[in-house]
């Protein structure tokens, strides 16, 4: 079993893998001044089949222990995080096309990071660091398989060390 | 200038004017049982005329004095904004078809609650009620005038009473 120690998520670090929401850049002056709107964040690519992007809350508790078995990907749609309080958590994903266990990589995400999952990265399920996460997600609904699953193989999993 | 006290936020006295976003319901357990999802929360409605929906943050600042003056919709698309923290925050509406100064009504809504605009429907720019609130928002973007703005006559202005 391997073990990882968690990266910071910065967009230049998941960029392979899709986009981080968060507040970057310079965002446009809307509503007479009175906010700041950073625009378009985020690749919702959800109508491939027939599908639409549906908005959902998930409210998630920590794996315990913290051994990453299993990844998923979504070959028809993208798939958002987005954190609605400060709770922290993990994303783990691996590059598109066939899962490379080696490939595997684990972020940290800081306080107001969301992530949205490019069609096709591979990706453990919500991992909550706090018993009382609740995050938006924006996914896709619609016909067809949408979710493909694999389990590691014991020495390919993945310890997360935080 | 009329004056109104904010009603609370619940789906049934918003279901003329859109979805209420919050955890609501009985939820599906998924992820092994670490995860319950409230699926399928708002109407996302961005496709009309070549558009799509995006996501995007917003910062707001309170409006100060707290006098509604200024309405707007979106005849293109739905619009949906999701609290990222505690903050609280005012959502003045009135109906689809032409705006009705006395049909205005102000909710306030409650901790993880959001708000998605049906298509058309009159609603007030972001009205937060701190100084550190960010939502995410997803809109439409796309090809046509998607905004119409409407400024209220000094009487049919509303000032909301907290």
């Amino acid at each position: 079993m391997r073990e990882v120690r968690p990266e910071p998520l910065t967009a230049e670090a998941f960029a392979a893998f899709g986009e981080v929401i968060e507040a970057r850049g310079q965002p446009l002056a809307i509503n007479y001044g009175l906010t700041e709107r950073f625009n378009d964040l985020a690749g919702i690519d959800c109508a491939a089949g027939g599908g639409r992007a549906i908005v959902s809350l998930f409210r998630g508790i920590p794996l315990d222990p913290l051994v990453l078995k299993i990844f998923e990907r979504h070959p028809l749609g993208s798939q958002a995080f987005m954190p609605l309080g400060d709770a922290p958590y993990l994303v783990a994903v691996a590059p598109v096309g066939d899962l490379v266990p080696a490939a595997v990589r684990v972020f940290r995400a800081g306080p107001r990071q969301g992530v949205n999952y490019r069609r096709g990265v591979w990706h453990h399920y919500l991992l909550s660091l706090s018993a009382e996460a609740e995050f938006l997600v924006i996914d896709r609904d619609g016909p067809g398989d949408n979710c493909d699953e694999v389990e590691l193989a014991e020495p390919d999993q993945v310890r997360v060390v935080l």
